[in-house]
């Protein structure tokens, strides 16, 4: 049980786990701060050019990411749940405010247990239906979210 | 500012507030205990056949409503924010486990505030776009929602 979002269910649910060698405060840090989102939140050579958060329940994550073209994508989500070094749940289906949202597609937990000196790390993406879930899956959901995890222990290091 | 909703935003919100003379509460025990709701939670002669609470957050809210014809309308939706006595947040645009719904529609707020010995009652729908907040005030949203007011403070004094 990944409470409070249940147990992930595999035909609706994508999950990333990965084990890796820096301390769950550090991971902590890295999601919570805007300035640390922007150096890896993104698979280079995409970038993250805004990044506001409001680390409250009810509160909003925005961001805006960059192809290598140029195009912006901003994205907006509202967090649900807020567990200091434990677990991070927010969503898209709702913008701050808990206002639903005009595109709704996932929710993400981010779950963390120390493991020695670093981190087990787990992500999960929450989808309402199959569609969703292949849809996230043909966007990149493996290679793109495991591509982002080596990138954030990368800036961690870099910086501590 | 109705915190974590923010301040309600008269194109896209509904709001109701009532003062009733039976105290916070009792009020509270109304709107969280299955087998109270069943008792006024839609306009008579409407009915609740079923209710089931799981009250924290992530949890489910289910209920079936039925006509006075006999066809039944499931409802189910998700807690987002409870403080007993206070305020109690949840919304239909994600399911038990903070699951994406499939019909995504409003967020229901909650208020409760001592007056003397009763409550100032506030009750809030969030909407995404003005055209969902004119479906659901043209499905009768003052009138039914006060209604179900005047059915609870009646179920209250008939228990306490």
């Amino acid at each position: 049980m990944m409470l409070p979002l249940g147990k992930p269910d595999p035909t609706l649910d994508l999950v990333l786990e990965r084990e890796i060698d820096v301390p769950v405060e550090w991971v902590w840090q890295a999601w919570t701060d805007p300035e640390s989102i922007k150096h890896w939140f993104v698979p280079k050579p995409w970038t993250v050019t805004e990044c506001e958060i409001d680390l409250r329940v009810g509160g909003g994550f925005r961001s805006v990411m960059r192809s290598p073209e140029g195009q912006e994508f901003p994205n907006l989500g509202c967090y649900l749940e807020i567990v200091p070094m434990k677990r991070l749940i927010f969503t898209d289906t709702l913008l701050p405010g808990f206002r639903p949202a005009p595109k709704p597609f996932f929710t993400a937990g981010l779950f963390l247990e120390p493991n020695g000196k670093g981190t087990r790390y787990t992500a999960i993406a929450v989808h309402g239906d199959a569609a969703s879930r292949k849809t996230h899956e043909d966007m990149g959901f493996y290679d793109g979210w495991s591509t982002v995890v080596d990138q954030m222990v990368a800036h961690i290091k870099a910086t501590h």
